[in-house]
């Protein structure tokens, strides 16, 4: 028989009755009915219900094993009599009834308890974080995150893509956010970089044409924590592919997204492949937003006509000044009360809009403030362009185009979730596609790029060359989920001439681009295929699947918001022979009074 | 048709003629012959030909393509002539008559050619990877390495192993070689370092109760570049087991290498699980190394009781000081010249030691300057020790018992490849087990960790507690590939109380050991299973399996021996404000006169 099991703790059935067996595990709970010992034994795979009767010398034993303690327990399965079946545990039919026991390792007097769904604060989590992952849920939110990262590695394969591993210690990136800085010991004053994304590599690994790459590829930002983004690092699954198009790029990952999320939905529903596409220009429009959240029903619709000079003075003055009108749905909702508008007046308010009007369609005719300020025609027109019934409301955001559409979006949002109108138990997905290249800065009057520089405008060199700035879009997406971004994604500019003539535009010399990007320019001066990419946040998915809004309940290792790793003591002060051997010296803040010295 | 192409450059066979394609690669090489034109177009999946008639207008256009150069064809697919067939080409049957051609990339004049064999010199290599990353075996390496890690995941899955992802800013390593570190920026005076290897996490994992972990690991180690070891980082099979005796380790990563090994082994032979398992006492005394390249068929032998007393002075006054003598057969070298003989005696005292005395078994009797001062007992004693016959010879080797056995290993290399005795094409792996838990420190005169202290000692606390501990093995292993370690192993002391007795033995206080170890020691405090697992080194295993002798070669982008990354320019400079921001100064080393400030 095996020193330590001849069985997992969630593998005996009652078949295995009569049969003679070993399990080790943790004690997860104990229960003492006098002259009978019940111990819920646990590992990784499942719990085991072992029993010792009060004649036998192993009582005592497993009665002063505390909880937690590793024991290992030899005896009998027996069956359950009917009544003490558990149909919920997979070993629900039998117990042990331990003859032998061994202690392999004692526990203390636990800091916090693994049996039971109590509430421990993140501190002491992330501390003893060897003994939270021991409790059930969050056990189960890494087992969800490993199998995730299997899933999207072989559904990658499949799609004829290759991993490969790119550096870790490299160079700075020329943009983006704050990289992470690694002193090099033998180049004094040098520094490596950690990576924020491998984006040249995979640009370079297409330049030595190697076709289709993917990495769940762990990306370093020294940005603050956030729910949804953990201090330090967070993975991707980074990909690039040669010699496609947008819809080639979207052909290729859609499966996997659609995959994953239908492999380890248990049972929501998902969008089918291909996802909508919508255009920026549109998805502003109508949900406020370049992340559209397709679960939400409400669709803005733009009404500034029927307010351009109405009597409703105040948002005809702004379109006169060059506003738009947009109008926010809210089905349903003309029988609300009074309160419920004035309710969402004030959250306006709070969020720095002026206030937020609003019509009623109600049996009785429309209804509220600016309902009667306005000819009937124009209520109508405007209950008509939003697709408004009786019953409906309609809210409205007045302001410059962009700031219309944000707060509109925004108004949508609150509106779906005061209405609980969000489709429940679905992953709906969407690419937001023809972002603009560039953008008009109201305050300089200049053209600058509004997202990425380095991707390929549509319509290429003669765009460039031809059409008004403003007019020309990018091949660059977004792939989104239930609102949330999960990748932003592009075919790349790979032509040197195209490259410079972008950036002029933006303003920026020859000299300036091959000072900043000479690297990836110079890659591409000798012999450049098109490609492009994307790299969904690993990390997101996860959160989505295992519907929690903190990040750090998918990692495992996770460090706090100060960027500490409580359990390894992470950072930590370091001997002063390392900091002379790296030709450092410490250039501390003078230390604040009431301040701790290491909270900045 | 796709606007790139509708086929790979390696797809095209001799079903496919008369059919219009189009494919988009680099231009690999060109033929010009008069009026036709002969591009060989390549991409990640092969090359294709390519032929335009000098009546064409695509004519002047490829003609001005120089080589590397991105081009999209369009055309017929014709079956070549019988003569100009080329079977060793997948496409080889056919060429695409070019109708239109599009260039998507002019190249400059390369720096260095990727069609052909020449040699560059690493530093060119290195900064022009992606040149370099196109060339056959170079490009053959690297999609080598990535099969071998995508084979090696899978197979640790097929195994019941579960992939996760372990910190890479953590904290400083309490043991092993120089860490990289991070300074903190939050923190100020503070650093997170890079894992040498995830070696306290994987520990934390089985304490969470994750029973079987793996990852393929990034580590990193701030040490000298050699021709097997990568400045910077390197990859490892990580794996650790719950509840598991060291032969469970052997068996559950035993199917893992061999089957690597034997999947991209290209018919090469490969040693069948299970593994020979050597305890390091026979490997030091047999193989004269805890690494044994079982290819070479030598069996070192101990011939210290024929030496002892001899007639032969040397070796016997030694012996009586207690020095031991060591036999290393060179079969079939008797006939060898004297001056094969005195070459060998000179490389020995290159090496370090006196002279490398010898027994030739010739036809005529014994022969050589040892045999002339034996008695014909002890030379018969020798040979039949070391399993002799006449045709062959035997050097010795004798000092104190470690040095003896090393020097003895040397020889034993330096006979196997001047002999040629080494067996071809053949993986030979092996596991190196019992290494002792403890050495005495002979200037000392005190007792040590010979190894890892960590691991558990064989007989646990007992044996710690009443056996002489020069006289105690750990469970502690390495396995061996022809010689080349691939992984250290253990099973690790999960016992604090063992842990604790373990360094008092060492002369370490608990005081000590708490100091120290205390992160490990406090987890191990609340119910730690039995574990243990090892790491083997994914650059050792490709290397070997691409027969390169330099890890560079199967490295996408590797650093030089300086440490740098020569095309993204790493490690550089960076600005004074993002030093100020980490609160560090640098503290250069004073210039020397004709020294790079960079260099040390």
């Amino acid at each position: 028989m095996h020193v330590y099991r001849t069985h997992t703790c969630g593998q005996l059935k009652a078949t295995d009755a009569d049969s003679q067996v070993r399990l080790s595990g943790w004690v997860h709970r104990k229960r003492d009915h006098g002259n009978l010992l019940f111990v819920d034994l646990r590992d990784h795979y499942g719990i085991t219900q072992c029993v010792a009767d009060i004649s036998s010398p192993v009582f005592s034993v497993l009665e002063r094993a505390r909880p937690e303690s590793v024991v290992t327990v030899t005896g009998k399965v027996v069956l359950r009599s009917a009544e003490t079946v558990n149909p919920r545990l997979p070993t629900g039919a039998i117990e042990l009834q331990v003859a032998e026991v061994e202690i392999q390792s004692i526990a203390d007097v636990l800091p916090m308890q693994v049996a039971g769904d109590q509430d421990y604060p993140e501190d002491m989590r992330l501390k003893y974080r060897f003994l939270d992952l021991r409790r059930e849920d969050v056990h189960a939110n890494m087992m969800l995150r490993a199998k995730v990262i299997a899933f999207l590695r072989r559904a990658m394969q499949d799609q004829g893509f290759t991993e490969f591993q790119t550096p870790i210690l490299t160079a700075s990136s020329p943009e983006g956010a704050r990289d992470y800085l690694v002193p090099s010991r033998l180049h004094p004053g040098k520094f490596y970089a950690l990576p924020q994304a491998p984006q040249q590599f995979k640009q370079m690994l297409m330049v030595a044409g190697f076709d289709r790459y993917f990495q769940i590829a762990p990306c370093f930002r020294d940005e603050a924590g956030r729910a949804d983004r953990s201090p330090g690092e967070f993975y991707q699954l980074d990909f690039e592919m040669s010699y496609v198009t947008q819809d080639d790029v979207f052909a290729a990952i859609e499966p996997v997204l659609e995959g994953v999320f239908r492999e380890f939905g248990q049972g929501r529903a998902v969008t089918p492949a291909p996802f909508p596409r919508i255009a920026y220009a549109d998805a502003m429009l109508k949900y406020g937003s370049d992340k559209p959240d397709l679960r939400n029903p409400i669709l803005i619709a733009d009404v500034t006509e029927p307010f351009r000079g109405s009597g409703f003075g105040l948002f005809a003055k702004l379109v006169e000044k060059g506003s738009v009108v947009r109008a926010i749905p809210a089905p349903g909702a003309a029988g609300q009360p009074r309160s419920w508008f004035d309710k969402l007046n004030e959250w306006a308010r709070e969020n720095g809009a002026g206030g937020l009007g609003y019509i009623q369609f109600a049996a009785e005719g429309p209804k509220g403030p600016i309902a009667k300020n306005l000819d009937p025609e124009r209520v109508e027109a405007i209950r008509v362009a939003a697709g408004l019934s009786e019953g409906d409301a309609v809210f409205f955001a007045c302001d410059k185009p962009l700031a219309a559409a944000k707060f509109a979006g925004q108004v949508r949002t609150k509106l779906g979730t005061e209405l609980d109108l969000l489709e429940k138990d679905v992953f709906k997905l969407c690419w937001t596609v023809d972002f603009p290249m560039y953008e008009l800065n109201e305050d300089t009057g200049l053209v600058e790029f509004s997202h990425n520089p380095f991707s390929m405008p549509q319509g290429g060199m003669e765009a460039l060359q031809t059409q008004d700035p403003l007019t020309i879009n990018a091949y660059q997406y977004d792939i989104i989920c239930n609102g949330i971004e999960l990748s932003s994604g592009a075919i790349r500019n790979h032509r040197p001439d195209i490259m410079y003539k972008a950036f002029e535009i933006a303003g920026y010399t020859a000299a300036h681009v091959e000072e900043h990007f000479g690297g990836m320019l110079n890659a591409f001066k000798f012999g450049a295929p098109p490609h492009g990419g994307a790299a969904p946040g690993v990390d997101r998915i996860v959160m989505l699947l295992a519907d929690e809004p903190n990040i750090r309940e998918v990692i495992l290792f996770p460090m706090n918001q100060q960027a500490q790793d409580l359990l390894m003591q992470a950072p930590a002060a370091v001997l002063p022979e390392r900091l002379r051997e790296l030709h450092l010296k410490l250039d501390l803040p003078k230390p604040k009074k009431d301040a701790e010295p290491t909270a900045s």
